[in-house]
């Protein structure tokens, strides 16, 4: 196989909408009022559309984890210290995660990638070994990371991801585990979106007042050293190696014809980081939840997208992402497998 | 066992909160931030409290789907003919149907029972058995039906219900078809909620402005007819029997100490009926979805209800409360599988 290059990830295909009057036909067909699933007929027919079949199917949902830390931690702008990050990656390999228990409900196989986790980890077998480096600088005084490694961090989430798909994953959502990452994820939103920086700090894991008003004067500070606004120079500047990775595994499936579902507010970012780099990249995304993180409604706004579920959740590891999962396949169930109305008024007579 | 009276039905037991400390403090110690998992949380404590013990589980969700006919589609008030009631019964005994294609993904059993369908079914094998009657009496004209079958409406269904927990069911989820039953259920609510018969009336399965004016008029005269309020009086007036049942499956399941999945418009209206007949009925309720019927939200609210999903849906059959079952045994994992946060840090030094 080629060896990837920026560009190649950097053109995803435009959605092909020939099937779309074929796929509603046969939605409208269905044995049921017209419509009468709402949201999932709308998913059905994006799931037909990116799978080109009139049939679609989920058979191997993947959950790509992907961590990493962040130097702003440094700074304090995160509730927990950065070694947590260590500690949940051994929780999401030794499968007691909350992500591996949602996996596991909903049939969803886990991978952990380390993207950047500021430890060295190499005595992990089971975790998938891409460090860019031993987390990110602190955004607040210097750029987060060097061109070459924002760089290496799309190329290498868009290989993980690749090699998913070479195992038969056609669904990935995607993941991470990051202490201060919704920090960097702030940072990306404020000038991806672009939004006023304010709107775009939330809690986080947690945070008391004092810690909120730390957050926002390290970011403002953060966003006072760069008028980055590029997609590579604000992931340079502001961004983290787990989030350019998510980044670039959307960018992957996208190019391979593959939905991804997108968690929470930093997989939101992630998702906008990608969707700016490549526009195109916006079709191959279902959005899984509108999180509790202040922001996150605002940033599904900027990329014109209604989340399926709303559960109040701020947990990211992919954990929304799982959820919405089965409704992926009860939508896909519904084209595959749900009789026509015209039969089923035949049979009866 | 001894024969089940509707005395007995009526005395659910109130939800033992004893748990609640014990279950609040293992979910606080999971390895994640306090509250992270949102509505997940509130389940799964819901959950604990119900199956009282402080890890819950649901290994086999069952959906019963009750079928039976109204009268007064007579009268003009359904966009469908009766008969398609008996084409849909005979799409869910076929697996055909989308509810069947949901259970499927979410990996639960349907069982389809006739509660009342106005056609002779006896030849097919498969479906469950139960029918008070063919249809309803036209509630614009007379009474539903007997004061003598709503109760044997209600028993009955119990009875499907406990013959399905005695069968190892440990969550149901309770579904329905039946032509004209969102007209049925507006008047309970009307009555039951109660709210003015205008905000209880919607579209049903489908509509044309004339066909809405005429549901609008036939329900006003059914109104009308009778000011019956005591729920056994209005299900007598204005019910329909696969209602009755899902009601008498509820409270069956309530005293058994099953929690149950509340589905749209039509189970909603089935689960007032019950928590109107047995108040305490109404912390064995989860309540799925909100559904794209006109009046759904003003009946949730008269449960203090807030319901998991908000997917635009409105076809019934149990579709939504299919959909909340990956929900429910995330929440059930939570507590039972994913670890505490002091064992996470401890492990990791």
């Amino acid at each position: 196989m080629a060896v990837l290059i920026l560009t190649d990830l950097l053109e995803a295909p435009v959605l092909d909408r020939a099937l779309e009057p074929a796929l509603q036909r046969a939605l409208d067909g269905k044995a049921k009022p017209q419509g009468a699933l709402g949201r999932i007929e709308e998913l059905a027919l994006r799931l037909g559309l990116i799978q080109r079949r009139l049939k679609p199917a989920v058979q191997r949902p993947v959950l790509l984890v992907f961590a990493g830390d962040h130097g702003l931690t440094r700074s304090g702008v995160a509730a927990f210290p950065s070694s947590v990050t260590v500690a949940m990656v051994d929780a999401l390999l030794a499968g007691e995660a909350s992500a591996n228990a949602f996996a596991r409900v909903v049939g969803a196989e886990v991978q952990v990638i380390d993207a950047g986790v500021a430890a060295d980890l190499s005595d992990r077998p089971t975790l998938v070994h891409a460090k860019i480096g031993l987390g990110t600088a602190d955004a607040s005084m210097q750029p987060a990371m060097t061109r070459q490694q924002a760089e290496a961090a799309l190329l290498t989430g868009a290989r993980v991801a690749e090699d998913a798909l070479r195992s038969g994953a056609d669904l990935l959502a995607l993941g991470e585990m990051g202490i201060g990452n919704s920090a960097s994820a702030a940072l990306l939103m404020h000038r991806l979106a672009p939004a006023p920086l304010d709107d775009c700090i939330g809690q986080g894991a947690g945070h008391s007042p004092e810690g909120m008003a730390r957050k926002r004067a390290v970011l403002a500070q953060a966003a006072a050293r760069s008028d980055a606004a590029t997609p590579l120079d604000v992931l340079t500047q502001f961004g983290g190696y787990e989030i350019a990775m998510m980044a670039g595994a959307l960018l992957a499936a996208a190019r391979a014809g593959v939905p991804v579902l997108v968690d929470g507010f930093i997989g939101t970012a992630a998702a906008l980081l990608a969707v700016r780099l490549a526009p195109a990249a916006r079709d191959y995304c279902l959005f899984a939840h509108a999180s509790a993180e202040a922001g996150h409604r605002l940033m599904l706004a900027a990329l014109d997208a209604r989340p399926l579920l709303e559960l109040d959740l701020r947990l990211g590891e992919g954990t929304g992402a799982l959820l919405a999962v089965p409704l992926v396949q009860a939508a896909c169930a519904l084209l595959s497998e749900v009789a026509d109305l015209s039969d089923v008024l035949e049979a009866a007579g």
